[in-house]
C-alpha cells in the first residue's frame, strides 16, 4: 500500500483557489460562520458529548431540539428530521409507501427514482414538454394521475415533483402541482434539493406534504445531511418508532425512528454546519432575485457566443443552467485533447467545474458567485471562443 | 426565532479542552492529518469536483477508488463501499435479505436490530452469559441456529456479532463464531465499530463474510462514515445495481447501487478525513497492545475505590468498560444534584463523557489517552470518591 498518497499533500482539492461552476457546488459552499465552529467540532460524533435522549434530533446542548423546530417554521412545515442526504430522505418516506405506486416527475433526480426502487414501488412519469424548454405542466400531474388509473385500476399512492431539476435548473410550479395533488388526496413531496436554502420554499404555500432537502447542496453545510420535514398527518407512519423486541433478551428501543437508522446519521459537522449556516441562510434566500438577475445576465452574454444557447425555460428562474454548444464540440472533434479542451482551457483562467469532456451540452451554476465572478466567467467563455475562431458578438 | 443561538460564540463544544472519556468518541478523534486537511475540503460535495463516472467510490481525483481497494487490503477482504454510518451498512447487507432470518448476538448495538426491523426480518438472539462478565460464547450460536430450526423449521439466512459491544467493551471470539457460521453455511456480518480502526481485524482469518466499520467511531474520521467490507460472493446482491427504467423517459441509472441510495452519501469531508487519518489508523493498530495494557492498570485503580466494580469479561481485551458503583449512587441519592453529582465533580476536574445523571453504572473510553491522562481520569475519581468519605486503598 502506498500509503503516502492520503498524505496532506497529497490530499489537495483540485478546485483550490479557483471559480467553481459545478452545479452541484455553489449552495454547498461553507459560511464563514460554518468555518469558524469546524474544528471545535471536527471529531467523529462530536455533538453527542451530551446526548441524554439517544437521538440526535432531541439533543439540548448544542441546541438541536430547537433548531429542529426553527427550521420547521423556516420551510412552514409541522415537523422536521435530520437525514443523510435527501436520498436518505426520500428513502424514509417511500418506506412508508413500500410496494405502492408513485408518480414522479420526469426530470427528477435519480435518487428519486433509486429511494423507489429500494422500497419496490411501481414508478410512473409525468413527461415534460422536451426540447428545448424541457418543462414539467403541472396539468400533466392529473393526466398520469388518470393514466396511473387506467392502467392499474387505482389512483398512485405518492407524488413526487422536482421543484428545480439538476439538469436544465427549471423551477416547476409546485403550487399548482400540490392543488392538482390535493384534490386528487395524493400526497406530494416536493424535493427542494435546489431551492430551499438559496429561495423561499413555503411548504403551506405550496400544498407540500413533504419537502426534502439539501443541507450540503443548498443550505452550506458539510456532506451529508437532508432535511425531510412534514406535516402532522404523516408524522406516525414517516418517522415510526421500533416495535422490535428482543426475543431472549426483552431489548426493546422505543424511541428509535426506524427508517432513520434509529438515530438519524446527522450528528457531528453535518448537523453543526447547518445549524451554523443557518442565520446566514434565512438572510441570503432573501437576494434571490438579484441571482437570478445574475443568472440571466450570464446567459446572455454566452449567447453572444456563436452556437450558444440555453436549454430550459426561458428565461431563467434560477441560477443552474444548461447550455448547448455545437460550436464547441466542432472544436473539440479536432482538438488533441478533444472533449477535454474545455475544461482545461476554463482551468487556466482559474474557472472549474465544468464536467471534463463536455463540450455538445454542459452546465454551470453561477449561485453566490459575485458580479465580478459572473463576469469573469462570462469573459472566459468568449475569450476561449474567440481564441478558436468562433464569432462573439459585441 | 432566536436565530443568535446559532452564532458561532454561541456555538461551543462543551467538551473542549478538556480530557473526553465517553464510550464513543475516542476512536473518532481527528488525527493531526485530517485536520490539515479538512478547511479545503469542508464545502458540500467537495469530492465530487471531478466526479466523472457518478460514484463516489469511483472517484480519481481525490483517490478514492485507490483507497477503496487499499481498506479492502486493510480489512483482509475482497471488496469494499463506504456508507452513511455502520448503521447504513447493515441495512444495506440486510436489504439482501429482505424478510428472512437473522440471529444476532444479545449485546448487538440497537441498529442492528434497527437494520433487521427497517427489512422486516425476524431477529434471534445469542444469549450471554449474563451477570458480571456477560460473554458471548462462540457455541451459543451452534445452540440458537438449532433453535431457530427447531422453532420455524430451517436454518436462519444471516449472523451477525458484536465484535466488541458498546455495554461492557467485551472482545467476543468472532473467529471461533466464524467457523460455526462457515460450517453452517450461514454467512456472517461482523460489526467491527469499535474495533478496525484500532486494532487489528482480518477478516479472512476470522472467516467474516461482511465487516461493517465506522469511521467517525474508531477510524479518525468526521461523521458519518461506515464501511462495508465482503467477499466476492456477495457483491452482486448486496451492491447490486439499479434496475429502474423510466417508463415515460426511458432513464435509467445502471452503474448506480440501490441500497447505497445510489452513490453513497459520504462526499466531502466524511471520506476526506477516513482517507487522511487512514495512514495513522494503519500505524496505530500496531499499538494496541498498550492501549489494553493502560484499560487494564485503570481498571485495576478504579477498583481501588469502595464499591467499584469492571463489569463485563476479565481482564479486559478492549479499553471500553463499565462500571457498577453502588457507593457513588448512594451518594446520589442524598445530594443535591443527585445523580448529576458525579458528572459535576468530573467537569470541574476537567473530564467529561460520563453520562450525566448516572453513578449507579457508567462506562468509559480510555482508548488514546496518554498514560499522564489515564493517571490524571484515575486520580480524579479517586478524588472524589474520597471527597465524600468513601474509602480508597492506597
Amino acid at each position: 500500500m502506498n500509503l503516502d498518497r492520503y498524505s496532506p499533500q497529497n490530499l489537495r482539492r483540485p478546485s483550490s483557489g479557483m471559480i467553481n461552476v459545478h452545479p452541484i457546488q455553489r449552495g454547498g459552499i461553507l459560511t464563514e460562520e460554518a468555518r469558524q465552529v469546524i474544528l471545535e467540532w471536527a471529531d467523529g460524533y462530536s455533538v453527542c458529548d451530551l446526548c441524554l435522549e439517544g437521538r440526535v434530533d432531541l439533543v439540548k446542548n448544542p441546541p438541536i431540539a430547537e433548531f429542529k423546530r426553527d427550521v420547521a417554521e423556516f420551510l412552514n412545515m409541522d415537523e422536521v428530521r435530520f437525514t443523510a442526504g435527501a436520498r436518505h430522505a426520500k428513502f424514509v418516506i417511500m418506506s412508508a409507501f413500500k410496494e405502492k405506486t408513485i408518480v414522479v416527475d420526469s426530470l427528477a433526480h435519480y435518487t428519486s427514482y433509486i429511494a423507489a426502487e429500494l422500497n419496490d414501488m411501481k414508478v410512473y412519469e409525468v413527461p415534460n414538454s422536451g426540447y428545448p424548454e424541457f418543462k414539467i405542466e403541472p396539468e400533466k400531474y392529473a393526466e398520469t394521475f388518470e393514466r396511473v388509473k387506467e392502467e392499474t385500476g387505482k389512483y398512485p399512492d405518492l407524488a413526487l415533483l422536482t421543484h428545480v431539476d439538476y439538469r436544465y435548473g427549471n423551477l416547476a410550479d409546485a403550487k399548482e402541482v400540490g392543488k392538482i395533488c390535493r384534490e386528487y388526496g395524493i400526497p406530494l413531496i416536493l424535493n427542494t434539493a435546489y431551492s430551499s436554502g438559496v429561495m423561499e420554499v413555503d411548504g403551506k404555500k405550496l400544498n407540500a406534504d413533504f419537502i426534502v432537502a439539501s443541507g450540503h447542496k443548498s443550505w452550506a453545510a458539510t456532506a451529508p445531511i437532508g432535511i425531510l420535514a412534514t406535516n402532522y398527518d404523516f408524522v406516525d407512519d414517516v418517522f415510526r418508532t421500533s416495535k422490535t423486541r428482543g426475543e431472549w433478551s426483552g431489548r426493546a428501543f422505543t424511541k428509535k425512528e426506524v427508517a432513520l437508522f434509529g438515530c438519524s446519521p446527522v450528528y457531528g459537522l453535518p448537523i453543526i454546519t447547518l445549524m451554523a449556516s443557518f442565520p446566514a441562510v434565512v438572510r441570503r434566500i432573501k437576494k434571490w432575485e438579484e441571482e437570478v438577475a445574475k443568472a440571466r445576465w450570464f446567459v446572455k452574454e454566452m449567447e453572444k457566443i456563436e452556437g450558444v444557447q440555453l436549454i430550459g425555460e426561458r428565461p431563467k428562474n434560477h441560477t443552474l443552467m444548461q447550455f448547448e454548444s455545437p460550436a464547441f464540440h466542432s472544436i473539440a472533434k479536432r482538438h488533441k485533447k478533444r472533449g477535454f479542451f474545455l475544461y482545461h482551457e476554463l482551468k487556466k483562467r482559474g474557472i472549474v467545474g465544468v464536467q471534463p469532456g463536455m463540450t455538445k451540452n454542459f452546465k454551470i451554476n453561477v449561485y453566490g458567485l459575485s458580479w465580478e465572478e459572473v463576469e469573469k466567467v462570462a469573459e472566459a467563455f468568449k475569450d476561449i471562443a474567440e481564441s478558436y475562431g468562433l464569432e462573439v458578438e459585441d
